[in-house]
Formats: structure tokens, sequence, C-alpha cells
């Protein structure tokens, strides 16, 4: 079921379907308990948003390390709502745009979103949308405010709204109160188990099972051997190591190797 | 008597009655004397500026935790002032604006409320409308020096005006001098006893007579035993919880158990 | 003689008397010899000006802690000059002006003051004219740089220049090296003796004699039970602490409740 | 002898007389061996700039406290070179400008001068022609960039000029390192014996021989049995002490009442 | 085999041939491994951007010291792609540009490379291109922020796309998470064996035979007499060197002194 | 042979040759063998310019105190090339421009230079174009960037460039990375030994053979008997201190006096 999470999800209309599933480039790997539990607190908050007449507005934060998979996932969970407003709000839409273009585009979004009896926006990547840098540290303010206040302030009366956004930065957004603007916050973590590790490879079918079984079991023994070290991989660098591999005469030598290096190094 | 305290409150002509309705969407559950005793202090501050010749600009704080109900408390005060000039200043109708709108729109509401004999003039999260933000710091000096000036000046003689500000952040105010042109403030703190707690679950229904009590005795054994834990939660983050519990087949439990993660994990 | 000090003044035409006398709202009680002594210091200074061929510029600072009295002294003192050119720079004016536009006012100001050949101008609230914020700390540069040279620059020749200035923040203007710009420098107390604070009580008129004297020992038995505490109130706070307990039913017990705390507490 | 100094002074044409006149309020009083060496050393500057080849651009820093007479030496420095072109920057005349005018100001005023045969220009107050604020610090960075080259930059060949600056600090300028641009500096003491004092109070007139040799007596009488304390005025606060005794019923008490505190509580 | 790296390379049509030639003005010398291994390295990514479906973007870093010829590397690499677009991103082509225009200039480049199917850009000089300065620091956030979002935004479906950039400043991309965008690093050194210093020379044909043993000899001993020191010399400034001591009488004697200084002095 | 060193210069067509010749108001005074070694070293990376192939531009920084000589030396060297293009970029061609206007001048120089085959351009006092200021520090980074890109910047293909620049902040350029862009780097020392002084003296004719012979042996004797003191001054001020004495009745003892007290009290 390599793709099949995306599948299930019919986007309606007026809906930016294809910058969303842009984002889910590989699709959802189901390769353990914590995707399905990060799918099925997303349906949950889909649920309150339809269902509640006292929380007319519901925000989720996805947090986790880069890579983790946070964009796809929020991407995913939108699309599932099948809401009739779904929009994403991207850092890669508005390269060089200026901070008052920024605040225009994003205000412009959410303007639009109550409009709609039942909307859903996603924030992608919250610490690019701040032009954080971490040397000063530089932010823009004027993003940070519009974002502190648009995330609290609820749809007009009888609308609904859920806000889904993403950052690999949660202790920045702690330390700027944004963490309190949400209404809860969902963890993405890395891939730890060689067992998530194993159905993956099963998925993407580059190795063949004498080759993945190989490769697992060596790299096993490397992690051993290197005490400290223990598997943890963002799932979007295992994709992009999976396919260096597989340029290589000796992909399997190549994707241990990498990969041994990746854990045992840092 | 959920509704009660709004139903109370029959605004006058020339009053931005819709947004102050927005801002108490859930009423004023009157779980506890603290409440009481807020609504009566408002009630004073309000004769003070109707009866005094002597002190025809009265300025009042409210301050306390993130969701504790400062902004609805505020509106309520405002609305039963039936004051003919009652107007709301938010960082939600702020959006987007650059220092110098906000700065404009922020006196022009202000050189309204000189115009009439009896003003009342709710300003909404100072910290939000000084743009704060606790990296750096960083904040606008020219809302900071205009709200500095505007509640300290006294309106045209023989004109009455009451300010109501809100903020979640006194300890900033202190810093920046901005509480010393404040006459009095009055503190509003988050539900810290059983009894309120049963009374407001009472109040919203969510749960039946059976379930409530049964939720509140297991909550009262779970912080009971975790000896640093105390009942702290403010109003707003109570709504959202009971209402992401109805949510759930098991109510009871996810209620019992979202809200002593609350109480004990933090 | 409620309002006898301020009946004394005669404004003198092209003065902007309506503007003076709103900062004297409640008049000059002569509540003790500080009250004198400042009084008799401004007609010193006043005197200066206009007899003395060396100094045809003279520049007064008003200090003292919030609400002591300063403006309302200031104003006072300017009005009994009567000279033909009398004028007010005061932050209230210029609420929501650029530094530019601040600027050009304040200089707009002086350049009228040294056509006539006696002048006064009071400049009120110097911490709120360089929008002063401890925090940063922030300050406006320019319109301090402007107050710098002012300041010091006489009249042209032949014309002379009184300057009454105020502050509540005496310790910056000493880092920013205002205070030499200055001849002299007088402080304005809080009230600090229950003799003051009695004769304050009588010509208010709030309470009946027993009233006032029960207050008064209530009062003083209080303070003298909390060793450090000890009376210090600024005449613009007990204004509003008398206007408060006046709405109460029973107003002496309010009265001595809120000083009580007011002086202990703090 | 009071006005003699400034009375050998003949202001060539073309040059700004007014102005440094102004400067020059009160005189020159000669009353020790400094005031005879600073214009001698004036002199000295005006005869290389006239007669040198090699070094058709001199300039000279006169620095001291506040007060001390430095504008006042330099104006009549200035004036006593009778050089057809004379002018003066002065902060006094570029109240409200923005740094770009005080840039423009500043070079026109140099540009005039390199068409002069030969050129004296006055730069009063470097630190304030700078906007210098000691919290920041705070400084303008374009118009102390326009004076490290100024200061430096010879006129065309076969000119000369003249530069004579004045701060009363010094350490700001070394720290800036604007020091490094002058040729030498010239020294600007307060006034620091009775026999100097004594000169001065002769020369003023104010008070009878009587009165002032008890004022005298009684005020060295206060210095000695002050420990720490010794004599140091500025010249320009001292006339504003004299000038404010005048004003007093019992002029001879009041001066060296004032004078005592300010030499004993400093 | 002086220019035959460089002749290899035969540049495609709609690609800037000029300006990454002029980036390897004097050839690529194959004087070691580490050279063979940078390129081989390179033509692996090349690969992997051509056949992998799942990751159409991939981005590398080039780092290593001032001179090491990280540039002519780069496009080296990028030539010998022979990609349909491909194209020079360089400080040098956006001397006295401002923020916006070197933002709009570098966003334009990434736009037309998203749509050639197959797309190279060479990033030079990254700490250049955001105006990085050590003192502060400072540098341009906004550059950045476009950097951080470009180097991980994939191009449109069915298209590919190499970012080849480089720095000497590798740490300052740590700080900023810049290093966080790239999936790989590739590091260029110095040249640290005599070896490799004698190939270079035999190449360049500035010395004889003779004079080039003598030299290397003379060299080597030095550098070993002198403990601390060992042989590392950028490829740029050994280039430099070699034709300084060309202008020189005593060529060889001229080279080894200034070697000799280079490596025992620093 | 005083005027000798420039006389041998003679300047190309299409020059600013009278700008370079004003820095070279009193001639290069050949005082010891410092000032030949700086002008051969210079006459070196001319020949290098004009003969390699490889290395089309070269840069090299002139260091050392202020007054050493930096600027005359610079514009020696250029002038002596005789190329046909020779520009002067200085900070006193620009007073009062912006950042804007500096950028777009220097950068103007040099895209003429790259026009001409053969170019030599002198940047004088980069301290001074950066607008440096110690306090902050301050500078401006855009002019600062447009250094060091063009500082590194090869001329087109077949053209040669030659750059002389000057600071008397060496240690800021190192701590702004601006000391790595040059290819070489030339220290100018002040006059350190009494023969240097010996031989200026004999070439100024200021003094008399005896009055020399008298001077130099008084301040030998003055500098030995003031243990720490050594001789140092730079050439610069030694022709100031030379002026003023001769102004001087008794010149030797004005300028034995001034260099003790000069090279004593330091
Ligand atoms: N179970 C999964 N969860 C998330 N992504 C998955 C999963 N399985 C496969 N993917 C693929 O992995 C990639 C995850 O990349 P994504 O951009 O979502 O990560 P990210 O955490 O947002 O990264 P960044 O921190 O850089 O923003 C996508 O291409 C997605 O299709
Ligand atoms: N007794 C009460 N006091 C205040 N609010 C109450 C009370 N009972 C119910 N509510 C409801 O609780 C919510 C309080 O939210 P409100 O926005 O006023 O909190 P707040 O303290 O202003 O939050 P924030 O710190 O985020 O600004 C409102 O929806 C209000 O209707
Ligand atoms: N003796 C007095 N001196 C000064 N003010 C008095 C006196 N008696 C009564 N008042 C009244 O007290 C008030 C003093 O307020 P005022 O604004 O002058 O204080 P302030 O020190 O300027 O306050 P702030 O520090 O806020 O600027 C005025 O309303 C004035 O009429
Ligand atoms: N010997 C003297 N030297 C200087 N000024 C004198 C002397 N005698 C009298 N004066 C008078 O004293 C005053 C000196 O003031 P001046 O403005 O020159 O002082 P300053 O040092 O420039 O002050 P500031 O530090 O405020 O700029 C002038 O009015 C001048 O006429
Ligand atoms: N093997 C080689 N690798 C790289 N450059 C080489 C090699 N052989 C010769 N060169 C030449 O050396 C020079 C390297 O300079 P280049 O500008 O690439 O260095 P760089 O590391 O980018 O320098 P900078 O740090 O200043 O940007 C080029 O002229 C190039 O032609
Ligand atoms: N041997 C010499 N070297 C340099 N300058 C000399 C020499 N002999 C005489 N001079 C004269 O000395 C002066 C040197 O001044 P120059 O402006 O070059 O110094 P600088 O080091 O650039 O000073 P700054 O640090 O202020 O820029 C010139 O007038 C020059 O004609
Ligand atoms: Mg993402
Ligand atoms: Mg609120
Ligand atoms: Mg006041
Ligand atoms: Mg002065
Ligand atoms: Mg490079
Ligand atoms: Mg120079």
């Amino acid at each position: 079921d390599f793709l099949h999470a995306l599948e299930e999800v019919r986007p309606a209309f007026g809906v930016s379907e294809t910058e969303l599933q842009q984002c889910v480039m590989n699709g959802i790997l189901k390769f353990g308990p914590n995707i399905e539990r990060i799918l099925s607190d997303g349906q949950l908050v889909i649920d309150q948003v339809k269902n509640s007449q006292r929380t007319p507005l519901v925000s989720v934060l996805l947090h986790g390390p880069v890579g983790a998979g946070k964009t796809a996932l929020a991407a995913t969970i939108a699309m599932s709502s099948e809401f009739p407003f779904i929009k994403l709000i991207s850092p890669e839409s508005m390269v060089g745009f200026t901070e008052a273009a920024k605040m225009s585009h994003i205000s412009k979004v959410f303007n639009d979103a109550y409009k709609s009896p039942l909307s859903c926006v996603v924030v992608d990547s919250i610490e690019r949308l701040l032009d954080w840098a971490s040397i000063g540290p530089r932010f823009s303010n004027s993003v940070l405010q519009t974002l502190l206040v648009l995330f609290k302030k609820p749809p007009p009366k009888g609308h609904k709204l859920l806000i889904l956004a993403t950052t690999s930065q949660r202790t920045i957004l702690e330390q700027l109160e944004l963490i309190d603007s949400f209404n809860s916050a969902i963890y993405v973590p890395t891939i730890s188990t060689f067992q998530a590790l194993d159905s993956i490879l099963v998925e993407l079918r580059t190795f063949s099972d004498g080759e993945r079984v190989h490769a697992l079991r060596t790299l096993e023994a490397a992690v051993r051997s290197n005490p400290p070290a223990k598997l943890s991989i963002p799932i979007k660098k295992l994709l992009y190591y999976v396919e260096m591999a597989a340029q290589d005469v000796d992909k399997v030598d190549k994707f241990v190797q990498t990969m041994t290096e990746e854990l045992t190094f840092k």
C-alpha cells in the first residue's frame, strides 16, 4: 500500500490540490504505529472542528526533526478532511516576497478561509515564514505578530476553521510564545526501529529481498558495535540515501556505508 | 444560568455590539466568588466615572494567565456600563496593519470617545497591540508611546472616559512602566477549586451527572497522588478539553486523561 | 482656598490658556511648606529672566515621582509670569506624531517664543517627548538632540526666555546628559506628613470632620504598626483614592483600606 | 576692560559676524594666565596657516568642561584672524535638520571655505553635531565620517584653511578616532584660583568691594573646611550664579550659599 | 594534461559558457587522488539527478579553504553534466546590487532552471552572496531566507535540478542552519604533499627540472626543520607565488623564500 | 633631491594626474632603506601585472600608522607604472555621498579600469571608505561587500589590473576578512632612526646646519634619558612640527620641545 494513504484522499472543489499533492511526492509509507497515531489524531481534530459549537477554531502544530515527514503528513490530513476550502501557506510560494507582501498573502488566505463555512489552512514551516536566522537571532516580527493573532482569531459566527501548522524548531516557537496559540501539538519522529526500516525498504523495491536482509543485518551490527550510536533517520534522508545507492554499481554496499556513517558519526 | 451574565447586558446605540459579543462566545459562567468580585469591581469603576468630577478619566487593567477569560470579562463589564459610546480596540481587527496604521486606528477610537460625554474603550491584549516578542525583545515603541499618553490623557472638560485594558503579560507592562498609567488593576485567575470545576461541568451539560462525579473524583485522586501538581486550568482551555472529549467514544476517559496530563506534566 | 493659587493667575494675551488650565484641573492645594517653596522658587526665576542682561535664557527642571503635581505646578508658575508669550509643549498634543513631526512642532514653539521679547515655554514630561522605553532602552535621539540644543540656545539679542520642563525620570535625563542643559532643578515631593494629608482632606470636603479625624488616626496607627511603611503618596493618587472612596457606601472604611494597602504593600 | 578682548577683533567682509559675536555674549574676561596662553596659542596657528607652504591645512581642537568658555574663545580667535572667510558651523543653526541636511550644510561651508585663499571654519560642539547620546551609545555615523574626512582634507593648491573645533567630550572623540584628525589640541579649564575669581567679580561690578572681599573670604573658608572640596567653576555657571544672586535681597549671602553648595556637594 | 579536465567538457546550448570557463582560468591540474575523488563524486550526483524519480532535486556543497579551487571545480563539474541548462550565480555579477535586486536575480535564475527538464545551477561563494561580515556579525537575512527555501524546493513534476554551491565559511553555514538544506557536502583541501606540489610544478613549466628538484628539496628541508610547520597551500596562492617568482632574476630563490615564509610564519 | 621621486614619474594620458600629485604634496623624501624597499616592491608588482598570463589581477595593501606616508607612496607607485589607466578612489572625493552613491562610484572606476588593457586603481584609506567607527562598531557593509568582491574579481580575458590600497587599520581589515582579498601587503613604518631624521631635516632646509646638529643632539639626549621613550614619528607629523617651529622666534627650541613631548609623553 505504497500510495495508499494518499489515494484515500479525495480533494474537494476550490482546493489547492496540486500544491498539496506535491508535498506528498513519495506518498505516505505506513511504516509503524507512529504514522497510524498521527493520522488518527488528525482525524479527531477534523471531527472536533466539524461537530463542536464551542470551539469553531482548532489549531494544531506538527513538529519534529528536519525531514521527518511533517509537511507530507499535514498535507495528507488536510486533504483527508474533504473540507470545501483547503489551502497551503508555504515559504516556497513566497520566495523573494517582502515582509509586507508575506503578511498580505497570509492574511488573504485566512480571509478567504473565513468565507467558507468549513475551512482548513496548512501553514508550512513556520520558522521559514518567520525568516528565522539563529545568528542574531533575526526574524520577521510582523509575520510573527500576524501569526500570533491569526492562530487564535475565531472565524465569523457559524463558520469553522482548522489550522495545521508545521515546524522543525519547536523550541524557538516556545520562546516566541507562539506555542500558546495552538490548541494541541503532534510530534512527528524519525525512523527508529529496524522493523520500520525493513517495511520501508520492502515498499521501495530498490533492493531484492536478499539484499535488503543483508543490508539490515550489517547495519544493525554496525550500530550495535558503536555504543552511543542508535537508529534514527528522517524518512526524507532515508529516501535520498536509497536513491543515491541505486546509482552505484554495488548498491547494498553504498547504502550500508552511507547509513553507517550517518548513524555513527553524528 | 449559562448565558445569564451576558443577557443582563443591554448595549446602547453607537456601540460595536457584535464585536464585543464575539468576545463572550461561550457566555460568562459564574463558577465562584472570583467572578462575582471581578464583575462588582467593574461596576464600581463604572459608577466612579459617572459620578466623580475630579476623576473624569479612570483606567483599569485586567491581567491574568492566557485563556483565563480576561477579554470576555472586559467586554462584559464594558457592555454592562450602558454608556452611549463603547468601543473595542483589538489586535484581531488590525492584522497586517503597519505601526502607523495601528497608531492612527487607536488614536481615532480615542478621539471618537472624547466626543461622547460618557465613553468606554476596551483595549484588548496590550502585548499584542505592542507587537511584543520576547526574543530581542522587540516591540512597537510608537504604539507603546501612544498608549502611555492615551491611558493618562483626560477627556475634554465635562466629558468622562473609562478605559478597560487586558494583558497576559503584566511583568512586561511593569518593565515598560505602562503599569503606572493605570488607576487600578483586576486579577483574573484560573479555575483552581474542584467546586468551581464541578459547577462549570454542570452548566456545560456535556457529561451526565454520574459521568461528572466519576470524572472529578478520578481527577482529584490523580492530582493528590502527584504531589507538586494542583488544580489550575484557564476557562478557555477547559472548554477546549471538554469539547475534544465530546468527540471521543469514551468521553469521560478522554477528559480525565487529557486533564491529568495537563495538570501533572506541567 | 481650594482654587486660590490658580485664581491669582491672570493669563496674558497670546497664551495657550485653556491647555495650561487643564493641567491644573483640581487646583493647587497649599498643603505645606514644600508647595510654598516651589512657587517662590518659580517667582525668583521669573524675576531673573525679566531683569538680568547677562542671562537672557533660564531653564529650570521640575522633577519628582509620578503624580506628584509637577505638571500642575509648572503650568501655575508659567501662568503667574504673565509674560506675553506662554506655551505648553505636551506629549498629549502630539499623540501619533512621527519623530519629524514632533521635532518640527517643538522647534516651531521655540521659534515663536524667540519672536516675543519675553517668553515662557513649558516642556511637559520630557521622558514621554523622548519616547523613552526602559526596555532596550529606546528613545528618540532626534528629539533628544533637539532638546539638548534648544534648552541651551539663547534667544536673539534683547529677547528673554524662561523654560520650565518636567520629568519623573531624572536619572535617565542624567544619563542622557540632558541635566547639564538646565540652569537649575526644583524637586516636587509626594505628601509625607499627616498634617499635609489632613489639610488636603479639609479642603476636599469629601469627609465630615469626624470622618476625617477617624480616618487619619486609623491610618496613622496602621502605618506605625507596619515598621518599614511610611506615609508617602502623590497628590494625584490621593485624589483618585478619595474619589473612589466617595462611591462606596462606607467611604471612610474604603479610603482607609485602600490607603493602608498602598502604604504597606509597597 | 570687560569687553576688551572682543573689541580688538575687527571682522573682515564676507564673515558671519553676528553669529560669532553672539558666542561671546558676555565678552572675554582676562582672569588669568590660562586665558592669555589660549589666545596666544590661537595667534600661533593663525600665523602658521598664513605663512607655511607645507601645511596649508591646520586643525585645532578646543576641549574642556561644559561652560568653560570654549565656544567664546574659538569665536574670538577666529574673529582675530581677520581672514577674508570666517564661518561658524553650530548645532544651534541646525535644529531639526536630518542627517543628510546636516552633512550637506557642513560640506557647503567647507566648499565655500576652499574657494577663499585664506579661510577659517569654527566647528562648534562636535558631540552635538554628531547627535551623541551616551545611552546606546548613539551618534550619527554619517556626520562623523564627514568630519573625519573634512578635518584632514587639504584645501586646493595655493589655498589655506584653519579649522577651530570645540568639544566637552574629548574622551568620546578619542574613542571615535576623531582626535587623530587634529594637528593640535588646546585645553580650556574651569576657574580654579580665588585670584581669578576675584578679578572676575571686580569686572562684573555686581558686588561692592566690601561685599566681594567678604564673599570670597567666606567661600574660601567654606572650601577649606570641606576637605575634598576645591574651587572649580566654569565661567558660564559663575555668570549664572552671580546674576541669580543679583535678584536676591541679600545678594552676597545668596551667592556664597549657591557657590558653597556647588563646590561642596559635587 | 594541463588543460585536460577542461577540454573534456563540451558545454550545451543555452549555457553561460564564458562565465563558467572564466572560473577555470588556469585549468584543473590533476595533482593527486583528492582531485580525482571530487570529480567522480561530481559525476555520481549528475547521474542521480538524471536517473532517480524520487529525488528530482539534489543539492551539493563544495567547501574548503580560501583559494583551494572550489569555484573552478564546481564550474568544471557543472560543465561536465552537459545539461541543457547550466547557470552561474556569482557575487561578481552582482556588485553593487541592493538586497532586493540580488534576491530577484537569484530567483530568476532558479525560475529559468525550473523550466528546463534538466538543469544545473552553480551558486558561488555563499558567504559573499549573504553579504557576510564577521563583525556584528552582519548578513543579508533576506538573501539567506531565499537560499534556505530555494535549496530545498523541488522543481515542477517531471523536471530535475542539480545545485552546486561553494563556500569557504562552512561553520557559518552551520550556524545559519543552511547546511541542513544540502543533501551532501564535498571537501576541497589545500595541497599537502610534496608529490602533488612536484606534479604541479612539472605542469606549470616555470622552472627547469633541475630548478624544480632543487626548490622542492630546499623547501622540504625548511619545513622539516621548523617543527610545527607543514605543507599546506591553496592552489590559487601557489599559482600567484610561482608567477611572482617568475619576475625575479633568481626565480628559484624567490619561490623558495616566499613559500618558506608562508609555511613557517603562519 | 627633494622632489626627486616625484619627478621620475611621467603620468600617462587618461590618468587623474592632479589628484594623484596632490597626494604627494611634499614629495617623497628618500630618508632610508625602508623607502627604497617599498618603492622597489612596488616596481615588482607592476612588472608581474604586465608580464604574467596566469595572474592578470594583482592586489597589494599598503598599511602602517596614521601619517606614515601610505597615500603618498601608493600614489607614487601608481604614477610610476605609466599604465594607460590610473585612477584614485579616495574618501575625500566622496564627502557626503550615500552608501549607494559610494558603491556606484567605486564600481564605475573599476568598470572603467576593466576596459583598459592595463590598469591601476589606488583605493585610499579603506577604513574611511567603509565609514568605520570603533564605537558600535559601525561600518558600511555594502561598501565592504563591494570591495571584498572587486579586490578578487579578475578583469576580462586579456586585460590586466593592479590594485593598490591603503589603510591605517590593518587589524580591522583582518577581522573583516578583507585581508584575504589581497595577494600581498607592504608595511609603511614611521621614522625611527636619527640618521633618517637628520637626512630629512637636511632636505627641508628649515634649520641651518648648526641648528640641525644641535637639535638632533638635544633630542637624542632627551630620548635616551627617558628610558621607555624611543624615536618613532610619522613623516606627516614631523613635517607639521617643523613648520610650526618655523613660526617661532626660537625655532630650534620650539622644535626640540614639541618633539620631546611627542616622544616622551606617549
Ligand atoms: N510515513 C511518511 N510520513 C511522511 N512522509 C513520508 C512518509 N512516507 C513517505 N514519505 C515521504 O517522505 C517525504 C517527507 O518529506 P517532508 O517534506 O514531508 O518532510 P518534512 O519533515 O516536512 O521536512 P522539512 O523538515 O525539510 O520540512 C515526502 O516525500 C513523503 O512523500
Ligand atoms: N466566568 C468566565 N469568565 C470568562 N470567560 C468565561 C467565563 N465563563 C465562560 N467563559 C468563556 O471562556 C472564554 C474566555 O476566553 P477569553 O478570550 O476571554 O480569554 P482570555 O483570558 O482573554 O484569553 P487570552 O489570554 O488568549 O486573550 C470565552 O469564550 C468566554 O465566553
Ligand atoms: N499642591 C498641588 N500641587 C500640584 N498639584 C496639585 C496640588 N494640589 C492639587 N493638585 C492637583 O493634583 C493634580 C496633579 O497632577 P499632575 O498631572 O500635575 O501631576 P504630575 O506629577 O505631572 O503627574 P505625572 O507624573 O503623571 O505627569 C492636578 O490635578 C492638580 O490640580
Ligand atoms: N575668559 C573667558 N573665556 C571664555 N568665555 C568667557 C570668558 N569671560 C567671559 N566669558 C563668557 O562666558 C561665556 C562662555 O560660554 P561658552 O558658551 O563659550 O562656554 P562653552 O564652554 O562653549 O559652553 P558649552 O560647554 O555649554 O558649549 C560666554 O558668554 C562668554 O562671553
Ligand atoms: N586541481 C585544481 N582544482 C581547482 N583549481 C585548480 C586546479 N588546478 C588549477 N586550478 C586553478 O586554480 C584556481 C583556483 O581558483 P578558484 O577561484 O577556483 O579557488 P576558490 O577556492 O574558489 O577560491 P576562493 O576561496 O577565493 O573563492 C583557478 O584558476 C583554477 O584554474
Ligand atoms: N618618504 C616619504 N614617504 C611618504 N610620504 C612622504 C615621504 N617624504 C615626504 N612625504 C610627504 O609626507 C606626507 C605623507 O602624507 P600621507 O597623506 O601620504 O600619509 P598617510 O600615511 O597616507 O596618512 P593618513 O594615515 O592620514 O592617511 C605627504 O605630504 C608626502 O608628500
Ligand atoms: Mg516540511
Ligand atoms: Mg484575551
Ligand atoms: Mg505630568
Ligand atoms: Mg560651547
Ligand atoms: Mg571561489
Ligand atoms: Mg592616507
